[in-house]
């Protein structure tokens, strides 16, 4: 990482920041850049930019958006008397992506973990709860957070707390996974996908 | 990949350019630059114009300069009668960083690999062999290509072209790298470390 122009060294050290790269990685990037035509770089640097102009949060849902309301908020072909809650963005993407939830969302802004500071008051939990009390249709809450402990005690903080105004709480069922192997399955999954197996 | 504002597709589109970036990843830094202060993103993005602006080509070494001749070129203390022959400007990074050369550099800009058209005209090859005869006190060339198919035939080429002229011709040790072990070592890297056996 020596004898390098200032221009690679700084460039490097931006993407450095980025999570999962270090030096070396960024200096491939760095690298890559130099051979693309100097017109390619200058669209990433517009495109940076226009990040940091063009992105607001859903007043409703939370998630990143270029308008006031976000796209499926907006939407009045969603379901209202659903919401789905899960803990970051990019957790909507991966759940639109099944194709099989048509209800509206809500994002956390991230899964409960006192020790590193996340409590309850961090998280936009407050504002879900307005959201449940001005929003009386929704009947059901479903709670998609990761099966780890954060996304567990998380889950179970809100369905608490939920059930106090009678909406029904639900959690995404556990099992085993698609192409997994039985015998490779640790206990509490099989154990899980055993209690909730189904007809066929 | 789907329901998120314009700006972040365009800059998982922009990441998703550089190599070993999938979507995924592309959309794991746009989501770590969302969570950063403005001025950090906006700093990111004046990094990467000042890569189109600032960065030329040293005039006598092919490296990235800012200027017509790089740090290494205009460092009166390099030993100037040796020149090491590297593929990349990344690899003038890694020889610098052992500490253990003194002299100047010449990037060839690849390994020749026919297959995929990086044939002798491509690479730099003209403009070695010109500062070669402008520069009769270079005695020895090393050759410093990473050992393999494309390398190799690099070295071969290049060694065969370079005695013509008088010089002398080196390339890198090949053995046993630190740490390595005995049991899963290959016959030739084994047979190599043999053959170059040194007093101990």
């Amino acid at each position: 990482m020596r004898k390098f122009p200032a221009p690679i060294h700084n460039l490097v050290a931006a993407f450095s920041t980025l999570p999962g790269v270090g030096p070396k990685t960024a200096l491939r990037y760095v690298f890559a850049l130099l051979r693309l035509p100097k017109s390619d770089v200058e669209h990433f640097a517009r495109s940076l930019m226009a990040l940091t102009s063009g992105i607001t949060v859903c007043r409703l849902c939370k998630t990143y958006s270029e308008t006031e309301l976000c796209e499926i908020c907006r939407d009045s072909r969603r379901a209202t008397d659903v919401l789905c809650v899960v803990a970051e963005p990019r957790d909507i993407s991966t759940i639109e992506a099944t194709g099989g939830y048509h209800g509206r969302y809500f994002v956390l802004g991230g899964s409960l973990n006192p020790v590193e500071g996340v409590t309850p008051d961090v998280l936009n939990i407050r504002a879900l709860f307005e959201r449940l009390e001005s929003e009386p249709n929704i009947g059901e809450v479903i709670l998609a957070f990761s099966p780890n402990v954060h996304g567990e005690t998380t889950v179970l903080y809100l369905s608490k707390a939920i059930k106090k105004l009678n909406r029904k709480t639900t959690r995404l069922a556990r099992g085993l996974p698609l192409g997994a192997d039985l015998e490779f399955a640790d206990e509490v999954t099989l154990g899980e996908s055993l209690s909730g197996r189904r007809e066929v």
